[in-house]
């Protein structure tokens, strides 16, 4: 078998819409990394992950420690951890990093959605290798194509600059403006999944806007997600609010205490991308019935194979699975099409931001059929890197002094008083 | 990709030593059933499971499905299952089955052990066509070799006819037998832990076998599994006696309740094939610790990606993880060794049959070195049928009249007063 020549780690910025949450508004650009695996036979492997500078400096040390490897995965992740004990990272406050939109910020996590850029990289390059679609190494589809749901957000429509992007899609602040955007997603991509970012405004406003969702679109899924935003108390008003109306309620509340107390008193479903976002974090939750559904991240919680392994943990223990999504590209897309096209079980629609990316570095970007993206079987992931946006993408990423994501920072741009709020909220 | 032209199911009869065990004793012929799936390329894979009746019906029915199938796995279960519904299996009595040494026999159990036979073909076949060794279809290696440890039985010296195979190992039936055995097994094979097959004499005698055993390899692990015969109240005694002596005490009783009361009273981890046997078993044995090392099996988790399920679940909840044999040939020792070498912190020599099997139906049978096998880097499985001796076997399978293992029928042969006994025994 071939071997790992060489590694590449690309570090862009890409434009992100003003798309608001419990921690601020997205900033104009975004950092992202791009990593390339290459073989001794010239294949090339496509991953990608965050682009913080944590995330960015630890990719840049691990990767080069590649070079002989064999395109094997089950080993990555403890020489990415090894890897980061030795290089370190910063000490940041959670509370107030974006990153705690999708729980606690962990050495072990930063480890994890590193490791998942290469092992998704070095799968893609097995399967240019021998000739086979990724999902074919991960044991096989059980279905065609993977079903997304459309990614609802309050927003601004444009950022507060004159020449930062602007994608036209226009504001969003109250039922009429979501409305209006699920209306778009459903007829552009054919959606007939929906989800509500909330924990934007106070709760009464979100239940109406969900309400109206619901009216809408009468018989299909709606979901609403406040990233923890609320009391155990204010979370049980909501979810009364919405029994029968919602498909689940996304972490209305932190903390597994919290969860298992709101899971106990109403019978809606209770999904999570923040109370587990680890296998550690598993026993408890679990054990205490935290959750119904937990969202899968290929990036945080290690790659494809721990995303598979995830599911058999959930699927073991009776709890639901989907998958959640930050911000992120084509590469990220095709991998959490693959892996979802192998997971038995998968009964709700993934999340996926890609409506608001409108720049790729994929010569192809994925389009959506039905709400639904086609599971290729062309080898690999069945993407090419377009290396004239890469090029640009890092061009801008030099030009610019954005190292990671900060929504705080972006809001205080219109609010200079803006901090990140405490849990909870409301 | 290529897909499936043909599978071959035959069914074979190997010669089996006089091992004891609390449902009786071995018998002189023992069935298995071979898989060989064959793609369009022509190209073979090989896989091995039970060869009682209701395996192999359901794997003789279900075979011909697959004909024209690509080479993927992940909805191989449910289709088993679908077919297992329309054929059917026998009703039997669980507590006089030889199958209750693995758990009670559930339909479950029977469409997974014959799925992990078509499963492991298929990754062979995969590994042929794609040029890859298993294990790096199932994300790679992390270890060369794979070590296992020596499975001691109480035995007879042979069969009571004296036309039946004998293997020349001589009796062991006391504590000096018993060590004179592992001591062969040491010599002839490296093994450097020890597995004491009980609950076939009281368990003074067997007690007095394992103190034995740790003292004629001091600092060696040993293992007891007396397969559940034991009382919750001698099983206490037992772990009493051989605290500080035993690496794990295996099935000391019977029952998730009755082993969580075992753990709660002795500093011993206990291991199991019995009361974790599937993975709905999992959530109230993990829930009331009743189990700290799940012996894997991937003939009846249901195959290889099943058996990595199986580890990232016990992985999760900071369960051990390590490998349960039946008797088997060198296709499954090859099967155990490739996804064992994949999966991280695999602490415990796995078990095996293979020196009590003087037959295989491969062309070159594994051996031992230092107690463990190498993992194969060469495509597939890294093993070739011997296509006369599958005849040869299979003729001796139509020329009798054994079709499963029953070991208290074999038992009876000699005592003819002989019931497997109830639980517990003692």
């Amino acid at each position: 078998m071939t071997r790992i020549a060489e590694v590449r780690v690309t570090p862009i910025l890409i434009s992100d819409p003003p798309l608001l949450n419990l921690q601020g508004v997205h900033q104009p650009y975004t950092p992202r990394t791009i990593v390339e695996v290459v073989t001794e036979n010239g294949a090339v492997g496509l991953g990608e992950t965050y682009g913080d500078t944590d995330y960015l400096r630890l990719a840049e040390a691990f990767g080069p420690r590649l070079a002989g490897a064999g395109l094997t995965v089950n080993g990555l992740l403890p020489a990415v951890t090894e890897c980061l004990a030795e290089v370190g990272a910063e000490r940041v406050d959670n509370t107030v990093q974006a990153e705690g939109l999708r729980g606690s910020r962990t050495m072990a996590k930063i480890a994890s959605s590193v490791s998942s850029a290469f092992e998704v990289a070095i799968y893609d390059a097995l399967g240019h290798e021998l000739g086979a679609p990724v999902h074919a190494l991960l044991g096989g589809k059980v279905r065609d194509a993977v079903e997304y749901s459309a990614y609802l957000f309050y927003r601004w429509a444009e950022h507060p600059e004159p020449d930062e992007p602007n994608d036209g899609w226009g504001a969003a602040l109250d039922p009429e403006g979501v409305v209006a955007q699920a209306k778009r997603m459903a007829s552009d991509y054919g959606f007939s999944s929906f989800k509500l970012k909330g924990g934007v405004f106070e709760p009464a406003r979100e239940i109406a806007a969900t309400r109206a969702l619901a009216e809408a679109f009468p018989g299909q899924p709606v979901r609403l997600d406040p990233n923890g935003a609320w009391s155990v108390a204010t979370s049980l008003e909501v979810a009364a609010a919405l029994e029968g109306v919602l498909e689940y309620l996304e972490d209305p509340t932190t903390g597994t205490a919290n969860m298992a107390e709101v899971a106990r008193k109403t019978s809606l479903p209770l999904a999570t991308n923040m109370c587990v976002t680890a296998f550690d974090e598993v026993p408890e939750a679990f054990g205490s019935r935290a959750v119904q559904v937990v969202l899968s991240d290929h990036h945080y919680w290690g790659g494809l194979r721990a995303t598979q392994d995830l599911a058999a943990v959930c699927r073991t223990f009776g709890v639901g699975i989907s998958m959640h999504s930050n911000t992120h590209l084509g590469i990220s897309l095709a991998a959490m099409t693959h892996v979802a096209a192998t997971i038995p079980g998968l009964r709700y629609a993934c999340d996926t931001h890609r409506p608001w990316q409108t720049e790729d570095v994929i010569t192809q970007p994925h389009t959506f059929s039905g709400g639904k993206v086609a599971v290729s079987d062309t080898p690999g992931l069945g993407i090419e890197l377009d290396r004239e946006v890469l090029a640009k993408l890092h061009d801008r990423w030099l030009g610019s002094d954005v190292r990671r994501r900060d929504d705080a920072a972006a809001m205080r741009r219109v609010q200079p008083d803006f901090t990140a709020p405490m849990f909870p909220r409301w």
